[in-house]
């Protein structure tokens, strides 16, 4: 049983390499099978208290890893060092740190990791188990879910070393992998009921606790805003690809489905050393987790990717389009009679 | 895995079936094994705007398909083919249209299958996945949640073709089923918080517009209406009855439990090629998807069937009635001593 | 299949055995693999109703099962009876009753159990299923999420007779077990939108009436008060233990996880006669059900065991401290550079 698992050492002497962060949707370059033995992969994130509008007119104050929400994703393998170097520059605002879901001990390392303004901090942790996890600050006390909620979260992807396995046991491997991850946010708002347009973050920490506390959000997005996917955003795959959809939402319960297709491996709870699932229409991930969903496209056209409460879809932001690019079949669904009067 | 199926023709060859829809809690009449070869199933769906109270008082304006919230549940086997007209009255006042979350490509059909009044269409899709799966109108923007919280979802059930298999792999065959689907629907209120009471299902949507954005439902009914699966509505079974429970919700998360009883079999996300769960006392259903859980009635005696958010199932409305005749079985249950004074 | 399981006599010559209740987090001794044949495990409930503080300040009619929210847990094995002596002191105000989710029939035996203040009622299940199940008060109406929301739940713990099973169908024996259970409260507020602070349970209900409606908690708390499992009230436990973790949520959905840990084994749905996920970063838990996981410590210091919709752990109340005592392993996770100004 993984109850039983040990380990040895201290990584000090394993292959240390250097994963350079890449923005979301994408995932940064990486072998599906490892190769060699288990190695310590750098990764520097840098804080980045940012202003921008989750959608037309609405502004945020935006708590980010490296400039986007989510921050962006991390891969290793199993038994994998991680050792992270978190940079808050002087020019923030707070106190921030990081819990990675992936870690053992230390508060997932939120308790070793806490930097002030102008200050780094480096520590190491081994990736024990497989799956997709969410990283995410966790300063303490209320600025906890008021930093998640203002975007300070992403996920770290931990594959097996042999590499994913379907349902039935074999080696399955993507083509592609996208990384779109949900987000709630609390904006603040006046007595008249507009969002307040704040100057500083510190402002922002002031009225969202108040806001919070209404468990409403007032906006759901994809990438931390709204339309981020979608239209000339919108990721494009072929027909025929097997692509791996990595998602995760930080606090609060979502459901995915892509409109027209379907998942066909889910790993339960997002770890990859239990057997997928096979045929999910639409995959709950509850808050303060992370999924993977694997999906070989037949069809060609355009697939919206939504949290299927379609409230928060449509009117809230939660929406993506992927399109794909192909030859239509027609053995899977096919026009008999196009839309005419009623006979 | 289910990744590398492959499919061949477009089914033009295959044998007709024409299935004859039924009033929900009823379910149309089909075989559990497959007899022959994959079919084409041909179903009509009737678009229906329809005013009728939703509880003692309260009205809406269901957008229906068939007359019925939620739409008929539609019945074939993996790998035959739906040939779906969907009708939309020229007495009806707007575009419809369905989406299938058993089909592959165009939106699972929403983006071919667009009706004004007064029109029809018709289009082939093969059920490639086993499963029970929602099925719902998704016209585009607002409209798409409009549509879905109106009323307008139901489900399509996918057999295997060698029918249900229990959590050892064996044969299944449920003695009876029922179509049992929670409906969020979310009323508009008038300034003094009454409800309104509108003319036109277009005024309906307009008010909508507002009244979904609260995230919170006015009322969450079975089958459309409060009450409409109680008292002498209550679907009646027997002791030693396989019942299979087939529900969805199209929308928003739900927890369904069997008060005095529990789910035999549960499949994971309402997916037959999945290894069923054994004794669940609630299951969960993502909005957005759909459910089937298999119990053997034991005991004869009325059972709540509740979303056990208790609050939701009492005050919102979201509990029906199942009873089931037969004889006591003192082996599970036996009064030892009726109520009296505290000794 | 669990469908064809069959049940004989009604246990009245079986071994009886009375346990003892103790207060959560606590669980009641007992062994984990059963020795001998199934037996009558006689439990006797009484119910309290009290007024307490939930959080410093508001105060709640908190109503019981043994003066605990949650109540206390019973632990049996599968085929045991369990012969439930309930207890309703002539000093309580109103009706109450108990549903079992464990029980088959007579709505969970809460038919069979209504007890008028002055009286008691004795009845007998067979606790058919293994897992963890929630048991609660059903009295009727809108009395049922009232009961059930002002703290009349807790849960019974059904092992199977030869002992849990990990990933790989091994036995697996636990440590330690700790009984964490989240409570959804909703305080009726006055017009100035401070709490109630009502003088009798009765006022309680009137109130709760229209506060439940809201669909919005008050507070969420964990074993019934705002840091009842914080601070000098944190369970210990040892690096090395295997801790079961025993859950439930009575009304409404939760996400659990353990900050700086994980579960090694989530067994589905709570029920022990299927495979346990592994290494599962956090764990959904839908009203009405109760959950088990079990995590051996491997880093001494603090743990935080939250509901990760962290506005409802931090603001609301639903966490919890757990203090792991041992060693620390530099091959989990180790310091590197401790926080200093940026290179
Ligand atoms: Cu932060
Ligand atoms: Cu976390
Ligand atoms: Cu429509
Ligand atoms: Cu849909
Ligand atoms: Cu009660
Ligand atoms: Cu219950
Ligand atoms: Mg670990
Ligand atoms: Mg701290
Ligand atoms: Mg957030
Ligand atoms: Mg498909
Ligand atoms: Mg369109
Ligand atoms: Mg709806
Ligand atoms: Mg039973
Ligand atoms: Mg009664
Ligand atoms: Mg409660």
């Amino acid at each position: 049983s993984v109850i039983d698992a040990t380990f040895e050492g201290e990584g000090d002497d394993f292959e240390r390499v250097k994963q350079e962060m890449v923005m979301p949707p994408l995932v940064p370059v990486h072998d599906q099978v490892a190769k060699g033995g288990p190695k310590i992969v750098e990764v520097t994130l840098e804080i980045q208290e940012k202003k921008w509008e989750v959608a037309p007119g609405d502004s945020v104050w935006a708590l980010t890893f490296n400039g986007s929400v989510p921050g962006p994703l991390i891969v290793v393998h199993q038994d994998d060092y991680v050792e992270l170097t978190l940079k808050n520059p002087a020019t923030n605002s707070m106190m921030h740190n990081i819990d990675f879901h992936a870690a053992t001990g230390h508060m997932g390392g939120g308790d070793i990791s806490e930097v002030n303004p102008g200050e780094e901090v480096v520590f190491r942790f081994k990736a024990t188990r497989a799956g997709v996890f969410v990283y995410h600050c966790a300063p303490g006390g209320m600025m906890t879910p008021m930093h998640v909620t203002s975007g300070m979260n992403g996920a770290i992807m931990v594959l097996p070393r042999e590499g994913l396995k379907d349902e039935k046991g074999n080696l399955v491997e993507y083509d592609k992998a996208l990384y779109i991850v949900e987000q709630d946010f609390y904006l603040p708002k006046n007595a008249d009921g507009s969002f307040m347009n704040l100057a500083t973050a510190n402002e922002s920490m002031n009225e969202m606790a108040n806001s919070i506390k209404t468990l409403i959000p007032t906006h759901i997005v994809f990438n931390g805003k709204k339309n981020s996917l979608t239209g000339k955003n919108s990721p494009v795959v072929n027909v025929g690809d097997k692509v791996l959809l990595i998602s995760a939402q930080a606090n609060r319960d979502t459901r995915l489905h892509l409109i027209g297709g379907h998942s066909d491996l889910f790993w339960p709870g997002g770890k990859f050393n239990n057997t997928p699932y096979t045929d999910f229409e639409t995959w709950h991930i509850p808050g303060g987790s992370a999924a993977a969903a694997l999906y070989r496209f037949r069809e060609p056209g355009t697939y919206a990717f939504v949290n299927h409460n379609l409230i928060e879809a449509i009117a809230f932001g939660a929406i993506a389009t992927i399109k794909a690019e192909g030859e239509w079949d027609n053995s899977l669904m096919k026009e008999i009679e196009k839309a005419g009067p009623i006979k």
